[in-house]
């Protein structure tokens, strides 16, 4: 498929997922933008050897900074001698930031090429490899400029994500646990009692994970229904956490997740018995504790909310919150409430 | 409209036209990407001055050079001050190369604005403005980056398009005539006894133009299916033409339809009387005769055919034939083909 054609829908957002053991076998032919510190890995450096049009890149938000984007435009279309074509087959094998940049690549290079995801950390493999999302930051705000491109394939290669180092796992979490408070039922109540967490644990809850995810998105692909908001569970606090403290996307979706379960029982949305469930749950122990982290002063808390892509209207943001786990929904709030409210939690013995 | 949505397909691609004498109202909080030139205008300086948004572009192909879409993108949100979501209305107003940066601009920011395309030129108005393809330039190859991006509305407007210089509805033509050779019937049989150009015959003939063009686009919305290519009748000698010789995009055309008519006719693709008829029609004295333009060197014509964005296999290109008014095609050729038949159309007595 080389981008939407008229009987797509449901198709075209339901990317092919592959589980395998080894990374695949691809066309000769295709451009690669893979992660170079991936390169440690001798099964990963023989197999890229294969491939003529591999282009490196850092992982990391610089290298979604809107302002190097013609440079490796350029770059790419140098290495391949012009030989691209619609029909050209684009990979991307790294992290979050290396598939929003290639997937945002593969969208406008030729008006949209064919486009493969091999998410190579656990937060991509659960979360950002899924849906379409691609996307480049703007003056240092996230997110600014983007598409919404979903893979023809994903690949979740088994030798490529247990190569990841142990605390790996741990920043995948919040999304994991994310997906598991929305979807509830036997999804929640397995995971919630998991006591420790590694690669197999998390190999073993992908499919689940997933699952939940484009159980949303295919009744919202473009995000004009407000469905697909309830996957912004957790990232309203948990995005300006991350630019500000610099906290990697998934330990911050993790704080984010408290936080919004914090507000949803001050609001009284939640039952005490149900908060303390989730509150209390053997898993819950993985992830970095809400008042471990710095607290976020008014202003840059305020100035974060503003810029929040879901902002419905003028000083109001859309906001999930939690009935139990699978039940959530979206409201609108003012910002000014979600930066009180957001002390007061703190505030409260 | 916000973008495509589960049950958008034909009303997502043909967009709203609406004919008016005088420039549109507008939400006063929309983001106007305009050409400054028409400044010019008392009647668009003093429209334009109600609008607090409002990006002063030059229109041309320096617009569309990737290298400047970091700054542009960057000028935009501070201009707007972060207050953009993405149902945010995106205006252009201005000629093809402002309509293609801008309607690129709406689809990447927030991940898609509103968008809405004022041309202010005859090849924006009849061509350019319909069909959703949006383009940047990367190394000076045109049109390499880009996105498939309808607007949800198309003013046309009298005063606007009335307002340019009389020698600019002559690099409309070639669109014009185009488009008739694809429609055929009435519209050629009307338009081909034209003996001269002006803005009155060109408004008169927009609704045939328009109506032509998205006839062929909601057959192949995304030119997956071949069926598109046929709007590139004239464009793949024009391309190269255009590019290396610098002509006027629709001059460009104009030269390449009359080669691609000698190519149907020396490969008996159309009968002698069918050519003649072409050939000899009143109106084709008002575009630009091919022998009156300097000749491509082989190795130029081969370099700009293989940047080709329509390239169909590996040293090949589709290219549009003509049977007769109303009946196009499309083939594959191979480029050295093309290079040498081009070579013998202009050494033919």
């Amino acid at each position: 498929m080389t981008g939407p054609s008229t009987d797509y829908q449901a198709d075209f957002l339901q990317s092919q997922i592959i589980y395998a053991e080894h990374l695949p076998r691809l066309d000769k032919s295709a451009i690669l933008i893979y992660d170079k510190a991936l390169l440690q890995h001798k099964f990963f450096s023989t197999w890229i050897k294969k491939f003529p049009y591999a282009y490196a890149v850092s992982g990391g938000e610089k290298l979604k900074d809107i302002q190097f984007i013609a440079q490796h435009l350029e770059k790419i279309l140098r290495l391949t001698k012009g030989e691209i074509t619609r029909q050209s087959l684009l990979v991307s094998i790294g992290g979050g930031s290396v598939g929003d940049f290639a997937g945002f690549v593969a969208s406008i290079l030729k008006r949209g090429m064919r486009l493969v995801h091999i998410p190579s950390t656990w937060l991509a493999a659960i979360d950002s490899a899924h849906g379409g999302k691609t996307a480049l930051n703007v003056l240092g705000f996230k997110n600014q400029v983007g598409s919404f491109y979903p893979a023809e394939k994903i690949y979740l290669v088994k030798e490529l994500l247990f190569s990841q180092p142990f605390e790996q796992s741990y920043s995948a979490l919040g999304e994991l646990i994310k997906a598991a408070w929305i979807e509830g039922g036997k999804f929640w109540l397995s995971l919630s009692q998991e006591m420790e967490i590694n690669s197999q644990v998390l190999w073993n809850y992908l499919p689940l994970a997933i699952a939940t995810k484009y159980k949303i998105i295919l009744r919202d692909p473009y995000e004009t229904k407000g469905v697909r908001y309830l996957l912004n569970l957790g990232h309203t606090y948990g995005h300006v956490m991350e630019s500000h403290l610099k906290l990697p996307h998934g330990i911050a979706v993790g704080v984010g997740l408290q936080l919004a379960l914090e507000l949803s029982y001050k609001n009284n949305f939640i039952s005490k018995k149900d908060y303390l469930k989730l509150v209390q749950a053997p898993i819950m122990k993985n992830i970095l504790y809400y008042r471990a982290v710095k607290k976020l002063p008014q202003t840059v808390l305020k100035a974060g909310l503003t810029q929040d892509k879901k902002r419905s209207i003028k000083n109001s943001v859309n906001f999930v919150f939690i009935k139990k786990a699978g039940q959530v929904f979206v409201r609108s709030m003012e910002i000014n409430q979600l930066v009180s409210e957001y002390s007061q939690i703190y505030a409260r013995k």
